[in-house]
């Protein structure tokens, strides 16, 4: 606010698609600002621009900061990462002549600045130079469970936020062992993520949820998605494992004699540093728990799940009290 | 918007303190309300109130849900979780009343409506009765995010978001094994998060950020904050691994000779479903990953990390590379 001789740079987020998800700042922000930059791919069109279209003036000087590469394949001769970096240096060089000319400059992100995306590029670069402030926004995450309606965090879970890109492998190891999970950079990736989903026992649990507050908007399970049909902006979903209380389906594990297991899993030397992601996803996915107390009692409290801890000499009482268990449909 | 015979049910994510920060449409949907309602602890302060305080209205009619209890002691024959329990009931049926009266029910919500928070109770027992409509908002992570001003998740970074009530061990684990991460529900766990930040190797990135957006804010290291003065709006933040390319601090471990660490990892027998946390984190934070290039390919990609695959028989010329590498200071 205090005068000074070079500009202020804003990193402003947009919300996920819906112009009404603005925040009230992020609409003040864009109003004051002089100059209103913004990424796009090749063909010119900004998601981010049309976002803020209603709050875009004639005398804002736009600034679109233009991708040269769309996917890993380029001449540059430090490859996709080469061009990349060259091209935010141009970018950032072109806001801050900007900034020293004592403009203020608003950069538009979808979602949040700071949550994956193109904003924190020019951040990295400006940020320690000009005077800057990153006005928050609801990410695609937030958006995605309130279109679904289906809470996402509750009491002791953990989230994982993860990319489509990493490796099957990684993404299946990361789903067993999370609680509620969201799967970002959808697109080419979709049919990895769903194998990985798969992998992890999770597929029935998982929901899909394209273009989430936009045109054309898409919900629905994510085991009925035709791999073909899913654009970048949409992500996978694994909603809170706290069972609702009323009007949901009551979970098909409990009590159901058709679906009883008993699972034996080895919690490793030295607690949950040496626990693997694969006995992690059976603890969380366990009615009962059953065990040596001292064991027990270091796994976390989940709503719902009863356990049974015992003495270290009764083992075989154990075993045949976890049978019984799954006999009546309890896993 | 359609008339109909009973009211419309609105979870509004208020955002993380900041009226401003407050979404255009809950703005909307709060104005257009006949009822707002709102959880409050005993004392009767409603924070959730405070940020939308001014869109209330002398003819909204308000509902105040006030907690029975705030701790876990209690008199009630079905202890805490009966006396939650019975009080979501009633208070649900309190917003039954007014919906089938064919009002207009917002019931506010400090961040975003379904991540962790109060209204969850309220949309699992009434959103399959009635035409409801969650908007999201802004989450305290975003907000810490932009108050620290540090990028959060970028490119294949893994964000973990948890809550500071698991035990301490479980959170060591959680914390080694992700990118990035936010502990949520700070105060009285704070001992115990800053413990699991120590075990993890991580409490030197950790920062600290309190009241973001609010009255009274304070960001910092956490290593540097005093246990006794941290009240539960406060979040711990390991903000994204990928190094700042300019005006940050250089991280310490690359090319400082007193740095340098050779790290023997075990993966496992069958891939990242059995790697443990402890091999995981000393995965991501390596500068260099040397081994047999079959295992270095599944691992994932990492701005700036160096990969040195090499046949399965050289296992002697690999020991005395990866030593070199240390020597220089590299880990």
């Amino acid at each position: 606010m205090e005068q000074s001789a070079t500009g202020r740079l804003y990193g402003v987020g947009l919300g996920p698609g819906d112009p009404s998800l603005m925040t009230v700042r992020a609409v003040e922000v864009i109003a004051a600002a002089d100059v209103i930059a913004y990424h796009s791919a090749r063909h010119g069109r900004s998601i981010a621009r049309s976002i803020a279209a209603a709050h875009l003036r004639a005398d804002h000087i736009e600034e679109a900061l233009v991708y040269p590469v769309t996917t890993e394949s380029t001449d540059h001769p430090g490859g996709y990462r080469g061009a990349l970096d060259d091209f935010y240096e141009e970018a950032a060089a072109r806001l801050a002549a900007h900034l020293d000319a004592g403009r203020t400059v608003a950069v538009l992100a979808e979602g949040d600045p700071l949550f994956y995306g193109s904003y924190q590029h020019m951040h990295k670069r400006l940020a320690h130079r000009y005077p800057t402030e990153v006005i928050p926004g609801v990410t695609s995450v937030s958006a995605a469970a309130a279109r679904l309606g289906e809470p996402l965090v509750e009491a002791e879970e953990v989230l994982t936020i993860l990319p489509g890109t990493l490796p099957e492998e990684e993404l299946a190891a990361r789903l067993a062992a999370t609680d509620s999970a969201v799967v970002m950079k959808l697109g080419r990736t979709f049919g990895k993520v769903r194998g990985a989903l798969e992998r992890a026992g999770r597929l029935d649990e998982a929901r899909y949820v394209e273009r989430a507050t936009m045109k054309g908007e898409r919900t629905g399970s994510l085991a009925d998605v035709d791999p073909e049909s899913v654009p970048y902006f949409s992500v996978a979903v694994l909603p809170s494992r706290v069972a609702p209380l009323t009007g949901g389906p009551k979970p098909a594990s409990s009590e159901d004699p058709g679906r009883g297991e008993v699972v034996v899993v080895g919690t490793g030397p030295a607690g949950p540093l040496w626990l693997t992601p694969e006995t992690r996803g059976a603890l969380a996915a366990a009615d009962d728990l059953v065990g040596y107390t001292t064991y027990v009692d270091r796994v976390p409290h989940r709503p719902g799940q009863r356990r049974h801890g015992s003495d270290n000499r009764v083992e075989s009482e154990r075993a045949e009290f976890a049978l019984e268990l799954a006999k009546r449909g309890r896993r």
